[in-house]
């Protein structure tokens, strides 16, 4: 099997001849490759240069050859082409303008995506082109919540208090702004797989800290309606949320084909929860990476022991951290390939 | 039953006239009283002046009439005993020389807690005096792995690369320093029933960022440890660890008499996991103090029915926010006293 088959055939829960493998953020700042270009433009520059987020988006196939090779990008580009200005600091993004009225979320547009995001769509085509046979081309947005808590709380947050205020004290806000964001997103996401992506994932990286009732009733909707318009564009919908381990039947209620799950929960645990009747993707934990290679081998098989063989994509818990060692990153790619060897 | 019998029945799973209730961090920043004494005072000359520490235990009992008091003081203050300097800043406490050879382990000592933090003990007897029937007197320690993790990152994180780092590749050195802390922490906890605390919460917050492997290898022997040094003192002992979902059994085979409970799930989904058998603590997001008191009286219902009426102390899922309002506090406080009122 090729790269492309191998993944496809794990999300779709079909067997394969080993674990297909591939790391969240792996286009990035462990690369020296990767810095080399950052010296030369910010990275708001490089999201929007095509031509260089298609070399960095190959640079860890070149090294590493993982079985998927994830887009360089960004999940607040949507938000920008919505009308939000953003810029990058060391701490994440930020949002001058916090959106918490329901004037500042009609204020907000719902652009055609092709038009207003066209660079991300040319590194889309640039790099399924290069890619050839050798790896799957992921694509991903940014998951309606997590955008929201973004523009609400106007950068990061440890404890999400200005969405989770807004959501209790004026749902009807909350809903509005979640409802226009998942109408752009849903159509952002359709468009890539016409476009060149194999799959697409939804990172809805901090639905994790709502409650299982908040969640049902702010994430899972919003969610439904990214997956659907996927999954309407015929490719699998892989979706992405950090600290997953309490609302993973509602997960699975998205109707996504692939969960993504973080480290601090097993994947058998997640397995007898769920069934076979979904494919996972994880789940160790990035800082593993910073150890040594045998601590990420022992890892990496762990994972792999606990999802079994079919139905799963090796992957990290989390992005790639900035100070993961390179050796580090071969052998946790190496780990399902050593695995058939052995 | 007066607050004592209600808390103490809770933690037993024996019957109670109504649920009871307290909230983790209620002596502190969004009461006004307490930012009085704050204007005088230093937080760690506050945690240092028993009579002070006492004041501000008893404010939140006197202005809403919780079922437990829990002493106001730090987890820090045990590692400073041991030999640690630490500041505290508007980031959280600061280890201005991070713990991370065996030889920086070996310079720890593990002094006698009644010797080493006499104020604690003070403040324990004094405000058990004050309280005589009104509420159950709670008092804490760090759990191991939270206070190594400080220890080793310096200060408060995000990812714990550093910590997690220590025990991939130096395990040895890792494990020195959670014994040693377990050493300390253990004495410590089971000294506080002697001196008036009812019972004694463990905040292990941070142990629910490990994978289960690492939690099964650094926390969990450790958090045993301090458990059954408060239980050999004859008092129930409380676990706390943030995050908590995909650990349930392990938080479980602690031996804790009651696991103290995050919002990222529901309460009914741990009593599906582990039975009748264990008492639990929680779990409203403290966001939802943020907002509205109808808000607060709709999720603390919500708790109390996924519950039970037995075996449940009504809490919140973290600390409170500093920005909590007063009124959703009294409304949070109320709602176990309204649902027996209608």
């Amino acid at each position: 099997m090729n790269g492309p088959e191998r993944f496809l055939a794990a999300c779709a829960r079909r067997p394969v001849d080993r674990t297909p493998v591939w790391m969240m953020r792996q286009a990035g700042r462990y690369l020296p490759e990767y810095q080399a270009v950052r010296a030369r433009v910010d990275f708001l520059t490089l999201c929007k240069s095509p031509d260089l987020a298609t070399e960095v988006s190959l640079q860890p196939i070149e090294r590493f050859g993982m079985d998927a090779c994830v887009i360089f990008s960004d999940i607040m580009v949507a938000v920008e082409a919505m009308g939000a200005p953003v810029t990058f600091a060391t701490g994440g993004p930020h949002v001058a303008a916090p959106v918490r009225t329901l004037e500042a979320v009609e204020r907000l547009h719902v652009p055609d995506p092709i038009e207003a995001l066209p660079f991300v769509f040319e590194a889309l085509r640039r790099t399924r082109e290069e890619l050839r046979d050798r790896a799957a081309l992921v694509g991903f947005v940014g998951g309606p919540f997590t955008l929201a808590s973004y523009l609400v709380e106007g950068g990061s947050s440890r404890t999400f208090a200005e969405i989770k205020e807004l959501m209790c004290s004026e749902p009807a806000v909350a809903h509005a702004l979640l409802r226009k964001l998942a109408d752009f997103v849903a159509r952002y996401a359709g468009a890539q797989p016409k476009e060149g992506a194999h799959a697409v994932q939804v990172f809805d990286t901090w639905a994790g800290e709502l409650s299982p009732s908040m969640y049902e009733e702010f994430a899972l909707p919003y969610q439904r309606k990214v997956i659907a318009a996927i999954q309407g564009a015929g490719a699998p919908a892989i979706l992405y949320v950090n600290g997953c381990a309490g609302k993973l039947k509602m997960l699975a209620q998205t109707g996504a084909d692939v969960l993504s799950v973080d480290w601090r929960l097993d994947l058998d645990a997640v397995r007898a929860a769920l069934g076979a009747g979904i494919a996972l993707q994880g789940n160790v934990d990035p800082c593993v990476l910073l150890s040594t290679p045998a601590a990420v081998t022992t890892a990496a098989r762990a994972a792999m022991a606990a999802a079994g063989p079919v139905g799963h994509i090796l992957n990290l818990g989390h992005g790639v951290l900035p100070t993961t060692r390179l050796e580090c990153a071969r052998a946790f790619v190496d780990a399902p390939k050593a695995a058939v060897a052995t």
